[in-house]
């Protein structure tokens, strides 16, 4: 038996060049006479401590002293930064005990309702990294399977944005609203957002939007965006260029809004989980983080959307309207058609041709992202008070007839950081053709996704599919439903193989044609 | 828009002297052009192929040439081995699709019941190191969340079987049993493997046990038994020395007896959990690997032990016996009185030193743990054709009385490789004690175990408590009711600020003694 000498002795603080995102890492040399003293393993959980400061972190045992020396203590890059203690200086580790929010997660794991303190203690600590993978993977699922009741969801909002910064436009909008639009995703090519806000900002509304980049989908809005202009926008600019423009559309990941959400996302990801809960609150404390207090929610419905049948679009609707309605955000939630992909491209490059022929009036311009993106516009422009109900989708339709909207986006680009973009899609292409004649019945929007990352998207970024048949419309046996494009011969054929297993269209008869769940399109707009 | 060039091109691999325990971690620099081609992410999971040989890592992104060159591929230490190519190879890194599993892991997060095949996919993905450290926790918090039917438990038990090594002990036994002894933990103190071991290999009887570490305890069986001789045995040791000495008290990690419950256990430790039918799979896959024919398995019930009640005791034991039936194993399962620790020493010295005492026959040894591992190894005794029922009791007592048990511990851990042990507790010392006078009517096993871990067990070896008093015995206000031993003062005064809000004992009038669940200590065997 060998007896542990004190490990109360110091080590000295160095930084190793290695990146691991949100997790905290730790490098110890595994002759590190700490580590063998207190019997740290791989993987374990470790508190470091110098200067007053302390942070978390897991352990990797170092077998090689020129990455650490058995005197040092190695931090990975973010850890380095998130202590805030110069290289050199004496530090300390010690067995960490478990945050002090693990009781309350070893509460919902056994199924018990949470309260308002305990979310709250659970967010403080994922945003400061106190939570390893295992144990916010644990939350995620946790809060999945036992379904968080909408007092849980009203408080896991408000802790996400009081652990996060806060935007505040009273200065700019006076007592006017703070507008946004926001989709709850699912259905591939849907880039409304990049037309809403220059129409909503060339109308004269402030609009600070951020988006996020895909997740399972072949693209976000900020991947798309990120063909045109920069998107990664540190704090302080994107408050200067929404000043400047009314409008902006960045990515929400760097702007220190909602820093909870960011991490949990990160596990969400790999699991595909997306939890009416976890979905709400995501969104709303994103929104009220960057200072919106009008929002246009767009729910779409069908058969392969996010939301399946009315009675469940309902519910989450509901939902929405209860935390926003709380947390005093005026919400307008549509259910919409998500019965198939909306435009034509899918994948960043093709998406945002999609949505710069709609600004430039292009005769190919697809007319159902058109008329979607007027609709949503209309619905903000309706939050002005000096709008008339019902008015909205004439004014949006005016403004990006008259070539505003374009005139704003561009002025939205060249404040973001324009980039010198081509819209050409990739040159590796395979066409899917239809195996007989008829009527396009259905159109997986999962199908459509899958095969669209797997051509490259969003990693490459002229990656995707150009869909040449949408639903309703006439096909010959033989003719193309749509074109795949890749930049790299085995992407290429992945994506062929999978769309030969199913290409995600069905040709049937008209009758055969799904109804459409949402009442979105009958609304009075159809001016 | 930068387009990437072709991912295609190979990186020379390099080992990383990075011990990441069971993550495989692959180091690729930032400006090295495959990641910046393929919009690799720091945590991205990634495929690493290499010699037709490819593994599942997760990718850490280096900014410091020292770790990886530009066009290196770093691989952590089991990385780099489990691939198994050599230095300098050609290697390939491509965007990992999920483990084929996952469909089935997604459909288990949303509540459905998995078949056979899925389990077994699910399984054999983890055991190969498939999962990241997020998907292993989503499996575990699915599977304690929904829990198990019994046919689920059976697969799982199947399929972790599947994965392993197996031993098998025909040559040596015929057609004659091959025995075990296991608890399902919970009690502090509860060494009796280590005295069952001896007595029933003694009897002449093959029981090649193999134990854990400690998990959420101050002590497991491997961790005591390591303090008298090394328990960490390659797999041909471990089969060498059961020849020998007809018996063995290793630790069933390195035997590779069953690596998916390995990697589980990785996980379900920081989150605490430890459901029925991960209980059930993973003991039950551990002893039928390990060759056993017959098992005895001990169950304490109590108000502070791992199962509360005698109904949950009837359904967990009857789990274990379905499981078990089905897989040909003869299980007799024994519920006993898990009211308080056993013993006095909590900790991996104190508890070894209960051990030895027993074994020595020392005035001291305390009885109810010899009383305990006497009635358990009459019990497997019994599995022995030749011994009528009821005489399992009177042979073990024989064998320890005889000090032919002590003998074949001796046996056993020169054949382990013996260490040069003491078995002093540590010198710093605290004594909790009694706040008034009366009879002891409670003793918080887990508050116990708590302040054995603060105390520094079981890294400290030496350090835990020793308890002075047991349930229903009387005390006098002042009088010490447990001492805890710690090594470092820091680990003292943890330990000591515990007790001080609450000791774990409680001390009232002898009516209020709760009754003891089990029915196991009035079976006839009081001889």
């Amino acid at each position: 038996m060998t007896l542990p000498a004190s490990p109360s002795s110091t080590l000295r603080l160095r930084p190793v060049g290695i990146d691991t995102f949100r997790e905290n890492v730790v490098y110890l040399h595994r002759d590190c006479p700490i580590v063998r003293a207190a019997g740290f393993q791989a993987l374990s959980k470790v508190q470091v401590g110098a200067d007053g400061r302390s942070i978390l972190a897991v352990l990797n045992v170092v077998d090689d002293a020129r990455l650490v020396d058995v005197c040092e203590l190695g931090l990975s890059e973010e850890a380095f930064a998130r202590l805030g203690v110069a290289e050199g200086h004496e530090a300390t580790v010690a067995h960490a005990e478990p945050p002090g929010s693990i009781a309350a997660l070893h509460r919902k794991i056994r199924g018990e309702r949470l309260e308002r303190d305990d979310l709250h203690a659970i967010i403080a600590d994922i945003a400061q990294a106190r939570y390893s993978k295992v144990e916010l993977a644990a939350f995620v699922v946790a809060t999945n399977q036992f379904e968080l009741d909408r007092d849980e969801v009203l408080h896991l909002t408000e802790a996400m944005i009081a652990v996060g910064r806060r935007l505040d436009w009273r200065r700019e909008v006076g007592g006017g609203p703070v507008v946004d639009k926001h989709c709850i995703g699912g259905i591939p090519g849907n880039r409304t957002s990049m037309l809403v806000v220059p129409i909503v900002a060339a109308h004269g509304m402030l609009c600070p939007k951020t988006s996020s980049r895909a997740i399972t989908s072949p693209a976000g809005t900020a991947d798309t965006m990120d063909v045109l202009a920069e998107v990664a926008l540190p704090f302080e600019r994107l408050v200067a260029i929404v000043r400047e423009t009314r409008g902006c559309l960045a990515w929400g990941g760097t702007a220190e809004l909602s820093p909870a959400d960011d991490i949990l996302i990160s596990v969400e990801r790999p699991l595909a989980i997306d939890s009416p809960g976890q979905m709400v609150a995501s969104i709303l404390s994103k929104k009220i983080a960057a200072g919106s207090t009008h929002l246009v929610l767009d729910i779409p419905v069908g058969p392969t959307a996010k939301v399946r049948s009315m009675p469940e679009a309902q519910r989450l609707k509901k939902l929405f309207e209860y935390v926003a309605a709380r947390l005093g955000l005026h919400l307008d939630a549509v259910i919409t058609d998500g019965r198939q992909p909306i435009g034509r491209g899918v994948g960043p490059v093709l998406e945002a041709r999609d949505v710069m022929q709609v600004l430039e009036s292009h005769p190919d311009a697809p007319s159902d992202l058109r008329q979607k993106a007027l609709r949503l516009a209309g619905r903000v422009i309706e939050f002005d008070p000096d709008v008339r109900g019902g008015e909205g989708f004439r004014i949006a339709r005016d403004i990006l007839d008259a070539g505003r909207a374009l005139e704003r986006m561009h002025a939205i680009i060249d404040a973001q950081g324009r980039r010198a973009w081509t819209l050409e899609p990739a040159p590796l292409t395979h066409e899917v053709r239809a195996a007989r004649s008829g009527v396009v019945t259905a159109i997986d929007n999962l199908r459509i996704a899958r095969i669209a990352r797997l051509a490259g998207a969003p990693q490459v970024p002229d990656a995707g599919i150009d869909l040449l048949k949408k639903l309703g419309e006439r096909v010959e046996a033989g003719e193309p439903l749509y074109r795949v494009h890749a930049r790299f011969d085995a992407d290429l054929a992945f994506a062929r193989d999978l769309a030969g297993a199913d290409g995600g269209f069905r040709v049937g008869e008209a009758a055969e044609l799904p109804h459409e769940f949402a009442s979105f399109a009958t609304l009075g707009d159809a001016l």
